[in-house]
């Protein structure tokens, strides 16, 4: 009997939402992104529904305009090394990035994760879409959209390399004869590049994964062709099974394309699912949702994604401003979409601003309804699995009460963890060490001794 | 009745420990630098013991020649945020170079520690002394031993403007209002300096220390004057009484003079106690763990002090060697020892290699003796409290177990924690925000308010 394909599932960690406004609804705890415990009980109660991870996502610039979660949460390195002590399966992936960090640190405090957490953590990478990143990283500058990939494809290359250092049988630990490490399984790097220059070794032994699992979330074509040569997972933001469809046909058949077996690149749309016992009352959660937005609120939501642009300037019921090249060089993909969308459905900028800042999500209604949803989306190839966010109060708890006892009594989802890895867990191959692999190579190639 | 003063007392985490050869001890678990259960059992141990912290070194260059426990360890802040987790009280301290990192992720991630941890994080601030450490962040170079010490103050100016963004009440999260941050108590750094231009604010709120504490290990002249302005402690490596009197007077007249309270930088001598039930068998302690340091593994040890310098050129059993300057620009006042005790005890290399790498540490006897020892070092102006690390097996557990209750029964140390951060526990006041200050100092100055 061949084992059906299953998907997976992961949680959005993001303290009182990615919302204006959803930290004034009476059932959010208002301090939840940076409440420790939350974190900490979120994160259980996903390891008690058998996700496969949760998800911290991450940014490197704010000013009084930003969105309430992004002004005051924590740094995804250590909130996961903390949740990583506090829980015991379930993967941990952070968004960190390229353009703002060091590949030495980055390989280190990954790869530390990774042994800390027994093999569950995750890397998602970005190339930072804010130009103000830049201003608290000076004198640096920000880089532009392009030129940022090419940072992250050669940061990764060095970060790669560094896991790499050490092979996995780099420690015997031999107390009689004295030897702590064999000298031939440890390898400098050596890279000298276009960005970076790292000599190694990494100071810290290859992780039980091999390699933390890479996630990826761009959308342009550059962002797509980075993520299907190189990620191991993607994280994807459609609102129709039609676009989400065809996103994941393009990124598989680049990954193809790669010589990649498109299996090994796991696409994970984000979803915000609002679960009720009745599609009323799951109605009527969202609409307490949306009512608690307003108009002013919207336009810095919506700013957010241009720049920061101060929509403010303009009339609210007035046609949606023409705005040229504006939101180009940061989230290219969610801008082209809202501005075609205001052009498509003639939409006003208070309209087009409500409907960003609180979209009526695609998998609403009951359990069953959302379920049904989410097994379309997986059978028609539309997604590998979802990133469950929350747009409405106690969204997760939900969703794990009601939602996950239908995909597992229906085959589509585990009942048990498989295995103690993210790896493991989500059916992905262990990367095998570069200089291993090489040896293997040239023993293979070697003749055979002769008879001398 | 005046509260008698007490001693502070931190645990130095360092897996297999700082020397060549324990890791082949029978008694000492081979793979304890990466061994997470290991640092949360000595962690708990040390909290059991009404420790105020653990803490845990850092390197970022190593080589085929550097010691075991360097070679593959954890990253201080993944694993202290995770230790976090997996304690209550106890402070959790962690070395960061201001050589190779920047101001903002410093300020994130020790911020996010603070408030994971309610309020027990603590920063060792370092310069990096190694010259390799450039070559794992290159393009960089690194800067001489004075200029190290420009930036770290520079960078430190930096971290603690960001760790002012917000003033402790900038977060009302007022639900009927819609008031979630108070515009007027959050605060842009705008620094435009010699090595870093950063914007800020911060995203992540004022932590419940305000700043987390600061700790310096700095020796040389720049570095005592360092310290002595910016650190709210030190960690200080003396072997005599004499020397460590010394250096306590000189870095607490420094603090005077840079406008201080002397009282408010504390100086934490590191030893290596070692605890028997008679003298005797702390004797047999000490020669067991010497006596597993080979002369070749002496001189590695060595060569690290000395920027990897090849020591195995030299005959070993010639007068110790001529090395003109080497070893001025890392580890200066280690070096100059070194060089020092070989001048004046006529030692040859290997006595003097030997020597380096398993000193016969000052603390060494019964549990009674060990205390007696601590005590004249506290009362003579010495030390304000130690850092115990381990240079036999179970050290830090005998000290707990034996040392431990008799500093309590003399008064000398706490039977329970005084408060829930690492500040309070250490008596260091928690630095006012900036901005609640200078606003507090205008009201002041103010004139009363006319009549009219
Ligand atoms: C679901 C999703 C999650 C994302 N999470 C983050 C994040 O945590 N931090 C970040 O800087 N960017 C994040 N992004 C933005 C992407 O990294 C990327 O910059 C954006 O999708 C634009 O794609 P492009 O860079 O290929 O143009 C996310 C994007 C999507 C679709
Ligand atoms: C007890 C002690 C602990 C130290 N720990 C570290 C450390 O974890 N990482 C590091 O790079 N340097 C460490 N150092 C080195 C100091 O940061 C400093 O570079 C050295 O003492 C030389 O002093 P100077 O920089 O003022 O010349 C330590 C020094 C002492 C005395």
């Amino acid at each position: 009997m061949g084992k059906r394909r299953q998907l997976r599932l992961g949680a959005m960690l993001h303290g009182v939402g990615s919302s204006t406004s959803l930290w004034r609804h009476p059932d959010i705890q208002a301090d939840a992104s940076t409440n420790f415990k939350l974190y900490r009980e979120w994160t259980r109660k996903a390891e008690e529904g058998r996700f496969d991870l949760v998800f911290v996502a991450d940014g490197l610039y704010i000013n009084e305009k930003s969105i309430p979660h992004f002004l005051d949460r924590f740094e995804p390195l250590t909130i996961l090394s903390a949740l990583a002590a506090a829980s015991g399966r379930i993967g941990l992936v952070g968004t960190l990035s390229t353009s703002y960090s060091e590949p030495f640190t980055v390989a280190r405090q990954f790869g530390s994760l990774d042994k800390i957490s027994g093999g569950r953590a995750g890397w998602n990478i970005v190339t930072s879409p804010l130009e103000g990143s830049a201003l608290n990283f000076g004198p640096k500058r920000h880089p532009e959209h392009d030129e940022r990939y090419r940072i992250a494809k050669e940061h990764l290359d060095v970060v790669r390399g560094l896991w790499d250092s050490w092979e996995d049988d780099a420690f015997p630990r031999d107390k009689e004869r004295g030897v702590y490490f064999d000298r031939s399984r440890l390898h400098e790097l050596n890279h000298e590049g276009e960005f970076f220059s790292v000599k190694g070794p990494l100071n810290v032994s290859r992780s039980p994964q091999g390699h933390p699992v890479l996630f990826q979330a761009g959308a342009s074509e550059v962002g797509r062709d980075y993520a299907a040569s190189e990620a191991d997972a993607i994280f994807a933001g459609h609102e129709t099974l039609e676009e989400a469809a065809a996103f994941y046909a393009d990124v598989k058949k680049r990954a193809a394309a790669f010589g990649r077996n498109p299996d090994d690149l796991l696409v994970f749309p984000g979803i915000g699912p609002i679960v009720g016992a009745t599609e009323e009352e799951a109605e009527r959660k969202y609409r307490e949702a949306a009512a608690l937005v307003s108009a002013e609120d919207a336009l810095l939501y919506l700013g957010r994604f241009f720049e920061h642009h101060d929509f403010s300037q303009y009339e609210l019921d007035a046609p949606f401003p023409e705005l040229g090249e504006l939101g180009q060089n940061s989230f290219r993909s969610t801008t082209d979409r809202i501005k075609a969308a205001a052009r498509e459905q003639g939409l006003t900028l208070r309209q087009a601003a409500l409907q960003a800042a609180t979209p009526r999500p695609s998998f609403i209604g009951t359990p069953e309804q959302v379920a049904d949803r989410m097994q379309a989306w997986f059978e028609a190839g539309a997604a590998d699995g979802f990133m469950i966010g929350s747009s409405v109060p106690r969204a997760l708890e939900d969703f794990i009460d009601h939602v996950v006892p239908i995909l597992q009594a229906r085959g589509l989802f585990r009942h048990e963890y498989e295995a103690d890895t993210l790896r493991g867990n989500l059916g992905l191959p262990v990367p095998e060490n570069r200089h291993a692999a090489a040896r293997r190579a040239r023993q293979a190639d070697a003749p055979a001794p002769s008879g001398a």
